[in-house]
Formats: C-alpha cells, sequence, structure tokens
C-alpha cells in the first residue's frame, strides 16, 4: 500500500546568512522552531523543543566539568532582598537600572521590602558565605548554580543572543589568597576554551575588559569573545576577579592557619548556556539550516526510508532493522511519516541532524544504505555489514571535522593599526583592530568613546594570553601607548 | 607518620523520629546540611549541596520517564501577565491570594500591567498552544517543563515539605477526546507509582480528590498520598483533568479528521521534585540520618581506612587499590581526612551513604575489607578477590531491601468506621478512617467542613483504583451514601 505523500510547508532558509544574518537568524529561529517570540510579555521568549533539549545537553556537560574542578552545585532563591543588593556601592549602582522588582504578594498587597529578580546571585549567595565558611580548612570554596536569572535590558532583544530571562550558570568561588582566585580565573578560562571550542565548536578569545566595562564590583573582568567572522565578536562566558571588594561588605572571613582573622579573595564566573546556544546557531548554522556538533543535536541519526510502490514492506523492514541496530548507542529516529522524501531531507537538515541514513529498493538490492552527513552535504555508500563500524567512525569525526572546517583563528581576523583612518578601514572591512591605547583603566575611557563615536566598534580589552604586537602610542589621542587592545564590532 | 585524629563537631541525630517528627526533620536537615532556613526572606530557603545533587538525580529520572511516554521539554518564561491571569475564573480566583507580583522594573519604574512569578504555567503555556496546535495530526500534544514555581503560602512553611518557591515538573497535554485526556491520567499515576515507589522507595496511594479540594479550573483532580505511616499522609504528584475547561477560554482548537473545528481535551501533572525529596528524607530517614535509595544518593560508597600507627602507608595503599577498582562504576569517595573513625562512620551516616567499607590492617592481613550497609546496620565480610561482586550485589538489592523493609501496605493503615466516634478513636490511634460519605461533589462539603472540626483529619478522596468497602450512609450526616471515602491526617 503506498503512502499519500503530503509536502510539508517547511523548506529551507530563504535568506542568505553572509547576504542578511539578521533575516537569516530570524528565519532559522521560526522554521528550525527553536524560539518563540509571539510570548505576550516583552523580551520573554519561548524556548521550543528543539532548542530546550540541546540546552539540556548543553548544561549536563558544563556542570560536569565544573564538579570535575571541585564545585558542587547550590539551590538559591531567586528573590533578593533590596538591602542585600544595597552592601556592594558599584554593583548597586550597576545593576539598579535593570533589575525587575516583586512589590506585592497574594492578599496581603504590599511587600515591606521590594524584592529583586536576580540579575546574578552574589548578593544572595554572599549572604550565606559567612555561616558556611569559618576557617582555612573550608577553602578553597568552589561552589556552583543552574539557574536563570532576569534583566531589564533596553538593548533590542533577540532570542538566545540576549532576553529579559535567560538561562545560564553561575560559580561562586571563595579562597585564602588573591593568587589562588587569579589562578580560578584561569581555569575558568580553560573551561570555557574546552567548553566552547572543544565541545562546542565555537571559536573564541578572552580579553581582558577595559575597566569601563567590567562587572560592577569586580577588580578585573575576563571575558571571551566569540569570533564570529568578518571580524564581528559576540560576548561570551566572563570571569571575575572579586577580589576583598564582596568578602568585605559581605562579611566572608575564614581563620588562616596562623590563627588570624581573613577576609577571602572571591571569583565569580558566568557561562550563559541559553547565549551560548544562540551563538552556536548563529555561527555554525547555514542556509540549510542548523548544524550541531554530534553530541548536542537531540536527534542524532535519522533513518529515512525511499518507498516506491510494491516495495514499501522490504524497505520499511530493512529501516527498522538498521533502527534497531543503531538505536542503542545512538539517538536514532526512523522517519515514517507520510511526508514526501524531500520535505523529509529539508527538515531534518533544517534542524542539523548530522547524519541521515537513505534506504531504498535499489539499496537493498545492493546490500547497502546511503549516508548523508549535514555539515558538508557527504553522501557515502556503505555496505550494510559495516555499517556500525562506518557510523561509529562517523560519529566519532563529526565534530572535528565541524571544528576544522570552522574554526577561526584570531591573526586572521586582525589588521594592525596605527592611525585612526586605517583603523576606520580596517572595521569597515570586516577586521578587528589591533592597536595602542593609552590603558585599560578608567583614565583612558575618553578615548574609548572616541573609538566607539568615531570608529564603530568597541575596545574589547587587552589579550589575556601572549600578545606580540606592541605599539608606541595611543592609536586616538597619541600619547604613550600603555597596552596593545582590540576593537571590533560586537553583536 | 601517623595523622593527627580531629573529633568532629558533628554526630548522629539526638531527637528520635518516632518521639517527635518535626525537632527530628529539622535536625537532619541542620546535621545533614541538606537546606539552610537563615536565608533571609521569609519562607525562601537554600537548598544546600547534598540535597542539590539528588533532586538532579531525582529530576532526570522523571524526566526520562516522561520523554520515553512521549513529552516533550519546553523553557517558558517564569512572568505571566496579569491578563492571562484572568482567562479562567476559577483558576484566578484560586491561585490570586498566592501570587508574587513583579510590578517595578529598572529606572522606567512601574509596569504598565502586573506581572506575575508563575504559581503555575498553565496561563503562560496555553496562551502558545493555539499557535502550535491546529490539527488532530499535532495531537496528542505532551509537553513538560522542569522549573521552579512561587506562591505566597500563608501556612508555615518547612524546607522541602511546603515553601515559598519550590521544583517541580510540569507536564502540559491536549487531547482529542476526553477518553484520550483520561487515559493520560491513568498513565501519570503509573508513572507517579514507578517513579515514587520503585525508584524513591516511597509508599502513595491515589485518590480521586472532592470538588472542594481540586486545581483551582479542573474537572477532577488525582493525588497521591504518601503513606507516612501511623496513619499520616503527605500530598505528592497530582495529575488533573482539565477537560475543555482551558481549551476554551484559551482557544486551544484543532481540525478534527472529520473537518471540524473542535476544543481540544486537557491534563496537566505536577510531580513537585522538592517535595518528593522532602518525602524521601522524612519517610527513609532514621536516627542516625538519611537513608537514600542507592541510585540517588550523592555519594554511594565511601571507603574509611581504619589507621594504626605504623601501618599508615599499606592501609591507605590498599583503600585507593579498592577504590580505583570501584570508581569507573561507582560514586565512590575515599575519606582520608584526618577526622576520627568514629567521626567519618558518624557522618557518611548521618548523610545516607548506603555503603561503606572499612580497611584496616588486620584485614589487610586476612585479605579481606570490611562493607557495611547503611539502611540497616548489617556488616559484611568480603574477601578482596570477591569485593566487585559482591558490591554489585549490593548495589543491586540496596533499595530492594529499602522497599521491602519499609513499603506500608495501604490496608495495614486504615480502620473502617461507621460512627463518628469510632472514626475520632481510630484517627486518635494514628489510622486512616475509611467510611461512607455523601459524596465528593460540592454539595458534600459540609460534610467535610465537619469531619475536618469533629474528627481532626481531613477527607483525603475517593479511591481511584477498586474500592472494596461499601456503606449505606453517610459517615456524618447519615444520610444515604454515594462514595467510600478515606480520612487521614496530613502533612
Amino acid at each position: 500500500m503506498a503512502k499519500k505523500k503530503t509536502e510539508a510547508p517547511i523548506t529551507g532558509i530563504t535568506v542568505s546568512k553572509e547576504e542578511d544574518f539578521s533575516a537569516w537568524y530570524t528565519e532559522i529561529l521560526n522554521k528550525a522552531e527553536l524560539a518563540d517570540i509571539r510570548y505576550n510579555v516583552k523580551g520573554f521568549v519561548v524556548y521550543r523543543e528543539w532548542a530546550t533539549m540541546t540546552i539540556k545537553k548543553m548544561y549536563a556537560k558544563y556542570e560536569k566539568l565544573l564538579e570535575k574542578n571541585g564545585h558542587l552545585p547550590l539551590t538559591m532563591p531567586s528573590l533578593i532582598p533590596e538591602s542585600n543588593f544595597h552592601l556592594e556601592a558599584q554593583h548597586v549602582e550597576g545593576f539598579t537600572p535593570e533589575v525587575f522588582w516583586v512589590t506585592e504578594a497574594g492578599s496581603s498587597g504590599k511587600l515591606t521590602e521590594r524584592l529583586a529578580l536576580r540579575p546574578t546571585s552574589e548578593t544572595a549567595l554572599y549572604k550565606m558565605y559567612p555561616l558556611w565558611i569559618h576557617s582555612y580548612k573550608d577553602l578553597p570554596f568552589k561552589r556552583y548554580l543552574s539557574c536563570q536569572v532576569w534583566r531589564y535590558e533596553t538593548k533590542m532583544t533577540r532570542p538566545f543572543f540576549r532576553g529579559r530571562e535567560f538561562h545560564w550558570i553561575e560559580a561562586h568561588n571563595v579562597y585564602a589568597t588573591m593568587e589562588d582566585a587569579m589562578d580560578q580565573v584561569k581555569e575558568d578560562m580553560e573551561m570555557a576554551y574546552e567548553m566552547l571550542q572543544e565541545e562546542f565548536a565555537i571559536p573564541i578569545i578572552f580579553f581582558e575588559r577595559p575597566q569601563w566595562d567590567k562587572f560592577p564590583g569586580a577588580v578585573s573582568t575576563f571575558a571571551a569573545d566569540v569570533l564570529m567572522g568578518s571580524g564581528k565578536v559576540m560576548q561570551q562566558p566572563s570571569t571575575h576577579l572579586l577580589g576583598q571588594n564582596f568578602s568585605k561588605p559581605f562579611n566572608i572571613k575564614f581563620i588562616d592557619k596562623d590563627g588570624e582573622e581573613k577576609y577571602g579573595y572571591q571569583t565569580c564566573y558566568g557561562p550563559a548556556i541559553s547565549r551560548i546556544y544562540g551563538a552556536m546557531i548563529a555561527f555554525l548554522g547555514d542556509d540549510k539550516g542548523l548544524i550541531l556538533p554530534f553530541d548536542f543535536s537531540p536527534i542524532q541519526i535519522v533513518i529515512v526510508p525511499i518507498l516506491y510502490k510494491g516495495k514499501e514492506q522490504v524497505v520499511l523492514k530493512t529501516a527498522k532493522e538498521v533502527y534497531e541496530n543503531l538505536k542503542d548507542k545512538y539517538i536514532v529516529k526512523l522517519d515514517d511519516s507520510d511526508l514526501s522524501v524531500g520535505s523529509k531531507f529539508y527538515y531534518w537538515e533544517l534542524k542539523g541532524v548530522p547524519l541521515r541514513i537513505e534506504i531504498g529498493p535499489k539499496d537493498i538490492e545492493d546490500n547497502q544504505v546511503v549516508v548523508v552527513k549535514r555539515h558538508d552535504g557527504k553522501k557515502l555508500i556503505i555496505k550494510k555489514e559495516d555499517l556500525i563500524a562506518q557510523i561509529d567512525d562517523l560519529a566519532q569525526n563529526y565534530t572535528k571535522e565541524i571544528k576544522k572546517k570552522s574554526m577561526i583563528d584570531f591573526d586572521s581576523q586582525i589588521e594592525v593599526a596605527y592611525e585612526k583612518d586605517a583603523a576606520i578601514e580596517a572595521i569597515n572591512n570586516g577586521k578587528i583592530v589591533c592597536c595602542g591605547f593609552c590603558s585599560i583603566d578608567m583614565d583612558a575611557y575618553p578615548c574609548a568613546e572616541v573609538v566607539e563615536k568615531d570608529i564603530g566598534g568597541f575596545v574589547r580589552g587587552r589579550r589575556f594570553d601572549e600578545e606580540k604586537h606592541e605599539f608606541a602610542t595611543c592609536l586616538i589621542c597619541g600619547k604613550p601607548a600603555g597596552c596593545t587592545v582590540y576593537i571590533a564590532k560586537s553583536y
């Protein structure tokens, strides 16, 4: 019995990513059903099923690494009393414009104190730390929360990239010395490289942010920028050296080995998983839809039987056998719906399913199946007896191949500039500008304002790892350069 | 080199669970470091590391079963506009006294519409369903959210049992017919039995709740009561038949096979994972501390080396070997801290670690180790060469043994009563009363008020599975009985 073929309403993306990134991104969100912006609170979106499934896998992977590195999970209340919030002056100043306030409850009406929906958890958690930390033996104290935070964004929101509610991990650590805290910052950066570059196939680079762009309350902020190509960057996990800026007002002290009571040194770290997912869509996707690293696709292999009249039973039987052979090892979907074969191909390409197995009557005669890799569209004809070994091989190499193809070398993105005009030209040509700058301290802020206004990019900061370029003067004011910085456009 | 032994400040629980459950529960929360009630917002607590780790495992298990049964995950915003909330009249009436309201944001001050912190997600999610559901082909539509909800509880809060923020799963399904919806209610109950009884070792029974105790907006509510022993119960996962009560105001329609547009039939289901965890502590724990099912303990096996002077190296070496042999298969901790052996025993018993392996110099001479099971304290002497096989055996049987020992047979809890005085006596004797009742419809509410006032228990409802007891008259008013109900004290 031949099934009636129904054409799916879904076809591939109609806008080219290269020509109009913004329209492409909107279309992929809709067509691959990743986010729904029609929820009726401004700046809040629904993460659809396919996105939620990948994000859950990303959380699990990141949490596993944090735990391997000695972090333990905690669950914190999401409401923070306004009074906690006021304990650290820079923090309250930085976050107040972004806070949602709970002011009323139930029938009893007004609360006696406003409660912040956490925009970040320092001021909730650090009220507890003095209750838990007493001695040097309690240190290092490494904890993390997997939670959502709320920020009343005034900038334009875009699903996963920037929203008024987003989902992240925040790690909050306490050490006995500033050196130990700085080592944690380095570990945080290594974790970001391991997760983003190795697992999620997204190229990043870390900068020490200028003082005018640091986390409110931090001594310094080290933030990853995703290299999106064409000189554009997108901010991702950042780690903050807090020093004693919070431990003093929050009274986080310990008795040291020498018997003295001392304030702890702190760090915090915040990989925004939902935002990293946005970068994954944006960086890896192409004009056919999503491309996902093998381990993070909700379905890893889709089997599409090619049904010809009179041969349906034998094809379906073989497809089911293949499904049975693979399903214990991989997440496999046998798509035996009554859509046309073409619609199925489009649909699963849109969804980014890494491997597609096609089985038709001819393949059965030849004792083979056809396997197509999503990321490069390459077709392989595989003998049935080699199937499992070959699939294992393809599965193991899939993410590696993506990385090889798409990793962006930082050096290829940069252009050294000695004059403002050259910098403007470089930025317009899709480059990241490498130049001399007064410093990244607050007194260099006037020069940074000129960069933003005249050059059309932002000072991303000082490279954290080795710096190969040296400059005599600041690109903007011409005074002696204190450091080398990078200027880029950002999403 | 003999290590200096430091006495741990922690000893076992000092209050007997049987004599003073409430004090016992408070003490286990503190001493096993499960929750911290010192967070400075009333009704909000911190879930500590050990609790968070178990709760994560419980979530993963429940989500896996939901997905196996065809549910897909979604991520919804946690703020709900007041206008959504008003669409279903009973729902708004039921939940309004419990809602936290966000009314202000950032520097812009007052919001134009109040936003509810979700007390439950029907009115958020069901605004989206008409955008996603169009045809009978989209049904059944089965989705779940893993999230926290907020309720401005006016009753006394107690960590995990009842709080103003708690963590649950909510599943929201749409069907073409009422019969299909009712089948989902049955599946939900089966899932609750599988999870709570089989996995978490907590005995439950389902009742159809009286109409005065149903979920606001539901046609009927089916709720699990945990049998806590001594006739007391504690409400756990409930599943609600919503019929078309929400699909009509929220406009959730589909084109049926016959081409007609129809309203969907809905169900929702809400296992509160944090509350189930509370039941796990309360039901399984003993006067030494926690008892946990094997798969849900953050550490499954602790190895305690018994160090005698001059023999430390050989003992530690053997302990490490045992650790290496087990660590790939189980979550193992080698406790080589400098606390005394007795302190370590107390501590890990308090934490509920299922198996403790003790290794001393004498054991090494005899080529053996000592294994102690937490739940019954039984000691086994195991030859080193048999260790892995024996541990596998112990691990596989541990939860089964707990269940065998602690499962409560519902029939053993009940006492049939034909008169009010007999019912009062039965309740005071720690029994669940089984009796005749007018009905569980709203017009029987006056009789239920008498039950609460005079008998000191609550009408839990009508048994959902087979009912063996029949009564001629209502226990309270003496009119002809419409059904058999159960009356119990509850936590």
